[in-house]
């Protein structure tokens, strides 16, 4: 397992999607994962360090965590099959541990939120990782879309960030 | 304090946003309450009984409960300001309860999720509800135009429920 660090958010100007790019800690791989709009709101919202006016979801699972005296271990992005990533959460609580399957985009929400390292495997950076130390591997990304993007679909409480 | 129970969700032909309604329980009166795409999607996909591929943020979020040991007790849609609902989930692990602030579209999500009973003032309902026995009180709502808005959102893990 090696750990990934959140690198950058934006929207993906080839697919119109949010994208979330995770970084390897100790290494030159990216990750980038196709996200959907609640979940990229929650972790640009985080990144950027604000707070919406009523807690959005991944707030209130912080929340219930803290409340019932769980802690947030650990995050494994675990898997990927035909393009849909996989993931785990590592809940303890007292002596117990205990594991729960989540989607990458609300794990990575979650674990911003309650500064839980993030893992992925050597073999998933591998097969599905692009190397930044060749030319251009980036997805074409921007982050001012992404807020104008947000805005659009949920006026309530998405978008509030500066990117 | 009055119990309701959810009685339709769909897309709010007028504002073109996703709406839930709440019913009085012993009442004739509603409560019609506009929601995010994401949360409105929880909602609907647990009404139709129809489960994602992968967890979606509220299946995760009764996963953490249910695994930590907690119970929801109860959701309180709580107050209105600026057309703005607050609501409060009320959790109890062993001896201990303790109260969460929320939106009343994750409380709504999460309490069909795990069974829990939805109640609301008997005030909020007076000033902030419609009464069904009078003609023409519901918003205009379509159930159809909701799951072509929720595949349009987010084709990946977004309205995959027969309406």
């Amino acid at each position: 397992m090696l750990e990934v660090t959140v690198s950058d958010i934006g929207l993906d100007r080839n697919t119109n999607s949010p994208v979330v790019i995770l970084r390897e800690r100790d290494g030159a791989r990216i990750l980038p994962i196709w996200i959907g709009a609640a979940e990229a709101n929650a972790i640009a919202m985080e990144l950027k360090g604000v707070k919406a006016q009523r807690p959005l979801t991944h707030d209130l699972l912080k929340q219930v965590i803290v409340g019932l005296g769980g802690e947030l271990r650990r995050v494994v992005i675990s898997s990927v099959k035909e393009n849909t990533y996989f993931a785990e959460l590592l809940i303890r609580r007292d002596d117990h541990v205990f594991q729960v399957d989540a989607r990458p985009s609300d794990s990575i929400a979650l674990a911003l939120r309650l500064n839980a390292p993030i893992f992925t495997s050597d073999q998933l950076l591998d097969e599905s990782g692009l190397q930044t130390d060749e030319p251009a591997p980036d997805p074409s990304l921007d982050a001012d879309k992404l807020k104008e993007y947000l805005e659009k679909m949920d006026p309530q409480d998405f978008g509030k960030f500066n990117p």
